[in-house]
């Protein structure tokens, strides 16, 4: 089974990446000496597919476990949501023996993870991802956060979890366009720092019509615990994203988040917007610091062989997504920190970017893009 | 000027203790290096009389400052208060540069220091308290907290402040009660480090009915220091209450609480229960372990001569404290962790008070007590 190790001095701890793991949930809290009462955190999607599988694991393994559901979707990311799964938890008995288990995608993580980093002032918890962009992203670093009214993310905290138990047969059920959003991560991971890999994901993407089935869900682990391997060594590098290294992370993610935060909900995906993003971030990348032709096209390809949207749809204004991006947590005392590359595998982080140059790649973004056929 | 310093790695800091030093939190400020803005968090009560003049010190030290005052009151520890709080911060225009000063009481450090533990996944937060339970107590060690309807503290993080500024003279100008109720923490400091400070709280008692005043207020920094001292030892040991050490400070804080939680807000004062919970814990050190009688006595008659309560009010029905002390964060795993003395300045953490112990240490806070005249 493929691990990756995290070395986060008194907080190390494991990724376990396998088909099937999802039964290994009790196995792996013993083997992490958690003990006492589990509160199995999870949503309404993911509670009726893989719930009482990971519930029996648990109590296999001896733990009192108490379920708590909370509606899909980015809404339950809210301090609403948090007070009611809280005050569960305090009538189910849970006390500061007790440990969260986060059971669904990224939303899910998020709020059992900021749970758990404040239930008692922090209990431990643990990450079951059942999405491809939890399971390569998300679930991995220890960032928990809920939204507020004024904006995504703003409230959370750094808390690493106490394992990770990253499933590939749970993304068998996921509709295409989810399985496919999540993949703008992957090619993310590839741009900054494992360029090989986006050969990897052109070949998987002409098998993507058909999703991932039993026939190809073998390739799967090491193709997960290949980027859960670049993102855990980026983490180790600057847990609490102080000294820049992690930034790279937020390499398309800049203008991504001011594009999600100007459409509605579900309008487009966050892998989607992340695509977009990095359409914008590679033609920045080529214009201020001389990225090569060959290297933009070949991201810009991967990301068109995998269906994902590289242009921006004509009802999304561009004014608006400036403003949400002038307003997200990567501006630091008014300044624009933006992550560029200078050649695939070599991001840098850059304060050089104006807010023209924002506007022109916006108005690039409205165009459709030229695609070269690589391979 | 006294200062008190925390070893705690790479969060150590100081605790200045001076008449006057409220005009020094910028000064503090920029030596703490703190940049940007700040976020001033702060209640009704205590922003008319002090709110201006720390605002001031913070402005002539270059600082941008956006005021936030809440409502006085525990009620304001709430996820609501802190939405709306946060809110205003996004407003003025805060990012992960800005920093919090809490300027008050228990309340307003607990509020500030968990917003500030989530602002953007954590920014630095300074404590400026005034009140004496927050000098002395609440505003050293990094606890902070909120309440939600099932129970008090029950969501909060370990977050240490940069630094704290302590300010005697922000005490002239409180009601005698609020005073006299938070010398209790210094009597639960002296019983279990200092027994001598017992005396001198016995001669200040005999001034206190014209409460701290320019005549005696010189006295004030080295005892606040004294205390401050006492709990800064205990936390550097236990920074976040896994060891033991830390729960010394509880002593009188298990049937405390459950005697708060049954009474309505400001029938009785934070350190009114403490008295109470320390009047119970001392006749348990008696009966369980041995506490001399002489021990017992001289910290009740510092008790009675500071005029807080030994007597459990007789609205205040036994049963109810019992079952709210029961959900007590103190409980872990259903089991209970009693601080009790076995001589002045020995605490000793003990599993062994059972159910019936607490019933009959809360019939005995029902009767009179007997006050043995020391010196």
């Amino acid at each position: 089974m493929p691990t990756v190790s995290l070395a986060l001095g008194t907080h190390s701890y494991d990724v376990h990446v396998s088909n099937g793991a999802l039964d290994s949930a009790g196995f792996f809290s013993t083997r992490a000496r958690l003990g006492g009462r589990a509160a199995l955190i999870t949503d309404t999607n993911v509670y009726p597919q893989y719930g009482e599988r990971v519930k029996r694991s648990l109590e296999d393994a001896d733990y009192a476990v108490s379920v708590h559901v909370v509606d899909a979707g980015e809404k339950s990311k809210s301090l609403n949501v948090m007070n009611q799964v809280v005050e569960e938890m305090v009538s189910a008995g849970h006390d500061r023996t007790s440990f969260v288990v986060a059971l669904g995608g990224g939303v899910v993580g998020d709020l059992a993870g900021f749970i758990a980093s404040v239930y008692y002032r922090g209990i431990p918890y643990v990450q079951i991802p059942t999405s491809v962009m939890a399971q390569v992203d998300s679930s991995v670093g220890g960032k928990t956060a809920l939204n507020l009214p004024s904006g995504k993310n703003l409230i959370g905290s750094f808390h690493q979890p106490r394992f990770v138990v990253a499933d590939p047969t749970a993304l068998l059920s996921l509709p295409e366009r989810v399985l496919r959003e999540g993949m703008a991560e992957m090619v993310k991971h590839a741009a900054i720092r494992r360029p090989k890999m986006l050969v990897i994901l052109r070949q998987l993407a002409d098998e993507l019509p058909i999703g991932f089935s039993l026939s190809n869900i073998e390739r799967l682990p090491s193709l997960i615990a290949e980027n859960i391997e670049i993102k855990a060594r980026i983490v180790e590098k600057d847990e609490r994203e102080t000294t820049g290294t992690r930034a790279f992370l937020n390499f398309g993610h800049t203008l991504g988040h001011g594009i999600e935060a100007s459409v509605s909900y579900g309008d487009l995906l966050h892998g989607e917007v992340v695509s977009l993003g990095i359409r914008a971030a590679l033609y920045l990348s080529r214009k201020l610091i001389g990225l090569p032709v060959h290297d933009e096209a070949e991201v810009l390809q991967t990301l068109s062989s995998l269906k994902l949207p590289l242009q921006l749809p004509r009802k999304v204004d561009p004014g608006t997504v400036l403003a949400h991006a002038m307003t997200d947590k990567k501006f630091r005392g008014g300044k624009i920190r933006f992550v560029l590359l200078k050649r695939l595998g070599e991001p840098v982080l850059s304060d050089a970017v104006t807010i023209d140059d924002l506007k022109e790649a916006l108005s690039v973004l409205g165009t459709a893009p030229r695609i070269r056929k690589l391979h």
